[in-house]
């Protein structure tokens, strides 16, 4: 006998955690294709080459690799922005321009297992390449707080800056050549503080005038999106990236949304990769969970596999997490994981039984039938109360019986369409 | 520069491809949720010492292996059985029974590749576990017949025949020690044909008398299900399996759906396995293509694992095999790609047009924004052809100004659900 366990870091998703996680992904396609982004896919293995080509000896370690039977270098793909840019350098020539695309699959990555921490996760991806304005910004930003509306998500703000005007800062600063370090230490003003920022930046600088301008730009006050645009301005000077906000400010205004995005000069993004707007989604009520979807404007998607240039827009939704805040939040997207709205209990041959179970299910009901001939009601109970099923359906006499299970009550019906009605109403 | 390419036997989906797919495999789920099945996921690796329990040397060296970072011995699937099999184990005490799951995803064979055959493709899996009896069966079946109807299959019939039934015939002829060649042999009679067979089958028994029982009961004239149970039954000797038949027959009779059925006893689906019923399923217009959806009855589910005796029922279909299908039928549902309903193309800054998309999207239309600043008409009209849009609209002076692109005519309209009305009429 083999001992049936899963590999240290992996799990198996049972159904009450696989249904509401398939009701999610569904709501994320349908936001997504109602903005006319298009899905693709792509293969869980790649040569190590194509995926590694960016990657440093960090990157590597955390990378399921090997080589195949064939004696090719192969690996797991541990994110969905590699595959992407892969995917678009080699099928440019047939892809609509800009393209508009979402990737909701898993990933993995051999990192130290620990508490929300899994080897194998699911990602969802959403990307603009091929445009940049305004709109595209704006679209990108737009779609995140439609698909958080439509999955219910009580209390979101989503935290907004720009590249190039926190580059305009450090340019007249002359402090350019060291915005890789800089960056990196901003970013983890909501980790480490203000005070241990501020020394770690006059250490950097060399400079602690350099270093309270810095920190007095990022932590600037927060009031409305567009005030706080005019004070930032003043600090870095009018350029392309604060004319851009403005832009943006105004489709946020026209399309009455503004109210959940807060410009927020801390968020920097740490990677060196992004060049424009940049944005974190934190949850109002447990902030702690950290920002649960994450992106930014970039201005070369695919540089390491072809000559064009692909500048875009993307975010990424850790669709593990966010179902973990949407536990903390007590969501009640999760706690629907009924399996059927009927359970059908057979008498005999069960001839009735799946005739009737055909027409509910015709006239749309989830139908489902307890599948041993004349079962003890303890176990069809049992059963209907693992699966929250809220209706059970007993034939007798040519009479529906059907008895709905939190209030014990008992009716008796004539035909499909009145029990359809009472288990739907 | 590295060269943008995938492994061999791997491929992209592009958009074309993956909209029709993620249409056929919510239709898949819709079904099966209708008869209260419920999804599963397992992990892409698993143990290696788990996945190959069973497996003998062919299947060693079609499956990914490797050793882990942490020097585990490790697998990628190559099926979805085996790890529904752990998986069941493992959770066992913590599921409703009968459980009746389905499950789609990956998985992959390091198999040479040809034309239609993949080193990574979609299996979709279902299976009713924990339950013995003909409405189980009967379940399997009519949901099969549900999904191939809800996916508008042009012509499918399901080709049944039952385990039990071909054992009680060799079992008169004393044979039973030879059923695994036998089975093997009788397996392939659409392959190698009639002659082939029965002098393989004489070879076996050693007793032309036997091979030309066993091909008579295998060729038996199929008429209606009903009289060809009659025939075979002659043949066979009345069994549990000819029982079991007869049950499921009624079923199928009182539910309408019998038409769907042949009973078909050169089905055996050569593995030892099977212990009940058999089917495959083929495509009226395109029988060479093979089953598209096959499976059967089995005794234990998960004997490597644990010592619960745990009879099940079930099916697979290979997502991409029925997917190649579809496309020598020219199904529709493969035709429809479009990404959008409408195509708003913004003028000067887009507020307007901004606020349109999310008004139409409101609505419940599918509004795409293309997304430069005063784009020229060649480039969108291209783009809504790449993206099979079949509307475009500009707004002027406050009117929206919207282009049916087969047709070429234009219409002035005042506001969004005029819009909509037209795009979705």
């Amino acid at each position: 006998m083999i001992e049936p366990v899963v590999l240290k870091g992996f799990r198996d998703s049972l159904p009450g955690e696989e249904i509401p996680k398939k009701k999610i992904v569904r709501i994320l396609e349908d936001a997504f294709s109602s903005f006319g982004f298009v899905p693709i896919d792509t293969p869980v293995l790649e040569y190590a080459s194509i995926l590694l080509g960016k990657g440093g000896g960090e990157t590597d370690k955390q990378v399921f690799s090997f080589s195949d039977n064939g004696g090719r270098e192969v690996a797991m793909r541990f994110d969905l922005t590699v595959p992407f840019a892969r995917f678009f350098a080699q099928h440019f020539s047939d892809l609509p321009l800009p393209f508009k695309r979402y990737h909701i699959n898993k990933v993995w990555r051999g990192e130290k297992p620990q508490k929300g921490r899994y080897r194998e996760f699911i990602q969802c991806d959403f990307d603009i390449v091929g445009a940049d304005s305004a709109l595209a910004d704006y679209e990108i930003l737009s779609m995140m707080n439609h698909a958080f509306q439509a999955i219910g998500v009580d209390g979101f703000t989503f935290h907004v800056s720009h590249r190039g005007m926190f580059n305009a800062l450090l340019s007249s600063l002359s402090l350019e050549s060291k915005s890789v370090e800089i960056l990196r230490t901003v970013d983890k003003l909501r980790k480490i503080g203000r005070g241990e920022v501020e020394s770690q930046l006059c250490e950097i600088t060399g400079d602690s005038n350099s270093a309270s301008r810095i920190l007095e730009y990022i932590t600037v006050e927060k009031d409305t999106f567009s005030s706080t645009l005019d004070c930032l301005e003043k600090l870095c000077g009018e350029c392309d990236g604060s004319r851009r906000m403005r832009e943006i400010e105004a489709l946020l205004k026209e399309t009455g949304i503004i109210e959940r995005f807060i410009l927020d000069p801390s968020i920097t993004r740490g990677l060196d990769y992004y060049t424009g707007i940049v944005y974190e989604t934190f949850l109002d009520k447990i902030p702690g969970i950290g920002s649960v979807c994450s992106g930014g404007r970039y201005n070369d998607l695919a540089s390491l596999y072809t000559k064009e240039k692909l500048p875009g827009v993307g975010s990424s939704i850790g669709l593990d997490r966010l179902m973990a805040a949407l536990q903390e939040l007590d969501s009640p997207i999760l706690s629907n994981t009924r399996s059927a709205d009927v359970l059908i209990i057979p008498q005999g041959n069960g001839n009735r039984e799946m005739a009737l179970a055909k027409e509910l299910r015709a006239l749309g009901a989830k139908a489902d039938v307890y599948l041993s001939e004349n079962p003890k009601p303890k176990r069809y109970f049992d059963y209907a109360d693992k699966n929250s099923i809220p209706y059970s359906i007993v034939i007798k006499e040519g009479k529906i019986l059907l008895k709905c299970h939190k209030s014990r009550e008992s009716f008796t019906l004539d035909d499909a369409s009145e029990a359809y009605r009472m288990i739907k109403g």
